[in-house]
């Protein structure tokens, strides 16, 4: 069956402009402040075919375009008969506004990804100079244009209709990505529907992220898709009837988690379903606001993804999505450090799909890429963002000036990543220098940022002076990218991470990196009080899903209100899932040694209560059950090993292996 | 008064993109083979503004934006006030499919191409990051979007209807883009259209290169414009009336020729008019097929519009069109020698207009092509297209393998400009490296190309080993770019050019280039002759506007077939309008030595007839009479010498010269 296919990332980069371009705010367009690249407007595809008698070939293109056989060019918007040999098949397309594209059956071959894709080629040259293999997903009908791809939609009830004053208030029982059908409505008769994650924001039309009037042309209309858990409908006449799909990618609900304390259970579907909404055809920071693909968000999605759906797909496009087009124009989001997070988003890849491919297809955009983050390298080899970089590392208040030894560790581990991918891809040359690059920046943070007095790292580097400052941020991270040998780890857990007098973590964003931090440093405890705290605190005031913050000292309204605005703060955020990361992580304890799981760990907690969990892997599922401090492992897989304090021992595939 | 401004360039790739992608052959869609680059998808803006009392501004986005002023991120969809005092503004604008530009007025400041453009900056940043200067052209409707630009258009009158079978034949009398209207149609009713440069193309409803079939709405029916001299309307029920305007660029008709020989005086006319509906937002090889843009044709069309229109802005427009986007993908047109066409239109471009700042605004975008370019260079220096690359020339029967002779000849030429352009854009030291490159293959090409034997260059040196093939082009190129030093032009012309043993050139397009070396070589009535034969021999066939090829000794509709089909040849082709060229520059004889005229020299043809015409420069027009072997120059400017063979003498401005 053939594929659509496209020049290698074209979907993607198509598609992220699509979404990044649609944000729109109480009726206006917000566009992002950063470059947005788009896919060609123009390719070839070709491939060397080989068939044994004539075959027709249907051809359909998402634009126009021709073939040229042999060297031949022809048309091919009708059914053409290739004759039997060997042939040189090159489609040339062109799309103005979407993507390019084709999809070409004969009866023994056709589209797909092992096809060659190129740009600026001589149609009638040969397949020499095609860059790379073409893109493609299962997109096989030659109906639907990869340009026009929606998310599939499955119906979703709504839970009541309220009456209000000029209309009524739809409850869909739960937050959804609706795409609401009007039915029976008055032809031009104005509506006014108002979109709530809550129910003050569909109440207030002013101050709704998503409010719209429309006046129906016919009596059945159809909206397009909008993140909501209340519509407010108002009109002088209301449609007989609404109905609602709810958008939603096809993701397998492979992990699983479960407590004897039912609240951490529910938190943990709370946050696959928090997780599911915000997983579009690439990660989302949240479904209502702003609705775009940030690099340090998407990281964390794609850790929680691991322990969940497991969908290598949607970190494959996510992944070229924010890794944009060429020449690099800014950064990823113009923030330094979420550069620095997309390459170590492959090396996790690697670590928990095994999928060599993607590595060496990303690998000359990762390449190029690291080249534009070394151009912040200064003399002493620190990075420091240039004035028009953001600095972000977090919402916090700490010292952004000078080379902050948070960036440092990042830039670290991202040249790391690049050595591990540079040895993927088989540029062996390249992955030692990464290394040896790597190695020097490590003994060199080691070294600049340790403070001994303070017993931390300090903050940053200012005109090559040590500032006295220290925050958790480069001690969190230092925890998490191996700057903290044993001695160091407990010091910084005393004296930072434990240390009141230390400006707390107010984002859910960090918060992840400062509980696995605990995780690693035998706190376990901690970061599950602070889970049912936080994240029970949310369940507690009727969170379907969970939120982009969440202080439980505010109340009322209070909860709904970010940025200024009443209701902008977002109800359905990614990075408020993470307790699937830390649950899997450290509750459940498994863990990638190897890539792709060919070998890995069981490391579970033993005394926090009974629990039980999935964790998927390329290889198969593992099923932890830990009960009064004993655990059953099964799984299907070899290489694996479980581990106690200080105690290992293999765990033999295809039994019940009790510890 | 404000003016539209997008990011440099932008105006013209998107309107590149489009027309490059609207080529509709026979009902379907034709998209060229090399890359079509596109603008930007979102941009900003940047001014520092200072203004002594509180003043209003209006904004107009093509796409979606907001402002960003001292920082603050403000919405300005409505009238905002700007405050008293020294303010940044920052526009931040996209738009999916268009070009991201913004309109912006105030009370005493508006946008204009003094604003600074970039991309990809965090729009609370200050303007350091920002790239250049934003573009503009006088477009300063707010209610007309860049995107939607369209060129104006005049009304067109019909000349005859003539009844044919089925419908009625419409002939404008003369070649023209038009645009139809059809009124009183009857809705639901089929129509079919057939245009036609000729009347055999449009009765060949299966033929003609356009042809479109339309079910009318509603009575009226607005057409998009086409080539055509001929429309032949076909169905049930003809509309009550058409009416039809035609597409034209508004150009003032600067310069001017007339000869005692009424042919030539229309044979300048008939090609002032071809070039004229080619020139469109760019430089078109021909309106009805391609309707594209090549650099070898277009920089022909510079060299005409220097002695006719001088309309600085289409050069500029088709040279940034051409240039297209970053990374480069391939060649101009695919075609190795027309990216060297690109460089010297550059070095033309500031000999006849002396306007420096454009060389100053391409520079980057000339030196990254050039650093393109010096990728085709093999170990000796020399260039070479690689396979996918396009080795063109001509189409001609010669060799194209191994390092071409003309090839080299134009990469030198391309070099020398880069040197030029270098020095005047402050790279001195580039300028160096590129002038100190070009003089040592001007060198190597006058060594190892020159066969004594022959008396002439060799086409090409395969291996290290120069093939013994002798062809007019490199001779050709010889003569017209200084690779002929007097002995040298002699022994060419008498053993290439007037060597009936060596192959004809064969295309308008070469033939230029044939015709201004005899001119260089003091075969003036050669020119004059072919000129009459060729450009005489279309108008005695009835045409209102020149082909893209014309042999003589065809008839009938032969001369209308082309690339294997009976209508394809393009009846109104740029190229075809070369002696707007060979009279201005041999015959009128002026020509600007310095840059922009500030000098410049008049040496007309004292023994081609009576002929009297005007040359524009940008600093006023120069006059030129020559009767039975004298002649007389009038102008404004100073820094004129006239020559006569041997003899130099200054002419004295706003006098009349009589020489």
């Amino acid at each position: 069956m053939a594929k659509w296919i496209w020049y290698y990332g074209d979907f993607e980069l198509y598609h992220h402009r699509e979404l990044s371009l649609s944000r729109v705010e109480r009726g206006k367009g917000m566009p992002p402040f950063w470059k947005i690249y788009d896919c060609h407007r123009n390719a070839e595809f070709g491939k060397t075919v080989e068939i044994m008698k004539p075959e027709r070939l249907r051809t359909v293109f998402d634009g126009i375009g021709y073939l040229t056989l042999d060297g031949e060019r022809m048309r091919c918007d009708k059914e053409v008969t290739i004759p039997a040999g060997q042939h040189s098949l090159i489609f040339s397309v062109a799309n103005a506004a979407g993507i390019p594209a084709v999809w070409a059956q004969g009866e023994t071959f056709g589209t797909d990804e092992t096809w060659l894709c190129g740009e600026g080629i001589r149609s009638a040259g040969n397949l020499s100079k095609f860059d790379t293999n073409a893109g493609a997903w299962d997109l096989c009908d030659p109906e639907e244009r990869p340009s026009d791809y929606q998310l599939p939609a499955e119906p979703v009830e709504i839970k009541s209709v309220t009456p209000v004053e000029g209309g009524e208030l739809i409850d869909f029982g739960k937050e959804v990505y609706a795409r609401l059908t009007l039915e029976g409505a008055d032809p031009g008769v104005p509506l006014t529907l108002v979109y709530g994650e809550s129910i003050p924001e569909a109440m207030s039309e002013e101050h709704a992220v998503r409010s719209i009037k429309i006046t129906p042309e016919s009596g059945n209309v159809e909206l397009k898709g909008a993140a909501c858990r209340y519509v407010r409908v108002l009109g002088e006449q209301l449609p007989e009837k609404i109905t609602a799909v709810c958008e939603l990618l096809p993701l397998e609900k492979r992990g699983s988690f479960s407590s004897e304390d039912p609240q951490l259970t529910k938190i943990w579907n709370t946050c696959e379903y928090t997780l599911h909404l915000n997983s579009r055809l690439f990660y989302l920071d949240g479904i209502k606001r702003d609705g775009w693909v940030w690099s340090g968000d998407a990281y964390q999605s794609y850790l929680l993804n691991y322990y969940c759906h497991f969908d290598k797909d949607i970190i494959k496009r996510t992944t070229l999505a924010l890794r944009g087009g060429d020449p690099i124009a800014c950064h990823i989001n113009t923030i330094l450090d979420y550069s620095f997070f997309w390459f170590m988003g492959l090396r996790d890849y690697l670590g928990y799909t095994g999928d060599r491919s993607f590595i060496c297809e990303v690998y000359d955009r990762a390449k190029t890429l690291m080249e534009y983050c070394m151009l912040r390298e200064g003399p002493e080899g620190l990075v420091q963002g240039l004035d028009y970089d953001w600095t972000f590392i977090d919402w916090a208040d700490m010292r952004k000036d000078g080379a902050l030894c948070a960036e440092q560790m990042l830039y670290c581990a991202a040249l790391e990543s690049m050595g591990l991918c540079a040895e993927v891809a088989g540029h062996h040359e390249e992955a030692v220098q990464y290394a040896e690059k790597a190695a020097a920046l490590r003994k060199k943070i080691t070294e600049l940022y340790w403070d001994e007095e303070a017993g931390a790292y300090l903050t940053t580097v200012v005109k090559g002076e040590p500032v006295k400052e220290v925050r958790r941020h480069q001690n969190i991270l230092a925890v998490l990218l191996g700057f903290a040998a044993e001695d160091r780890g407990k010091r910084i857990l005393a004296n930072v991470l434990e240390n009141e007098d230390i400006p707390p973590i107010t984002t859910p964003y960090f918060k992840l990196y400062e509980m696995e931090a605990l995780c690693r440093l035998g706190r376990t405890e901690e970061m599950i009080s602070w889970v049912q705290a936080y994240w029970g605190g949310m369940l507690d005031l009727g969170a379907t899903t969970f939120w982009e913050e969440f202080d439980p000292r505010m109340s009322g309204d209070e909860h709904l209100a970010m940025y200024g605005e009443p209701y902008d703060k977002s109800l359905c955020h990614a990075w408020a899932a993470g307790p699937i990361y830390l649950f899997g992580r450290y509750l459940l304890g498994a863990a990638p040694t190897g890539e792709g799981y060919s070998t890995f760990e069981v490391q579970p907690a033993l005394n926090a209560g009974d629990f039980a969990g999935v964790v998927p892997t390329p290889r198969g599922d593992i099923k932890v059950e830990v009960k009064e401090g004993r655990c059953i492992v099964r799984t299907s897989l070899s290489g694996g090993v479980f581990i106690r304090g200080e105690e290992r021992y293999p765990i033999i595939p295809d039994t019940e292996n009790r510890f």
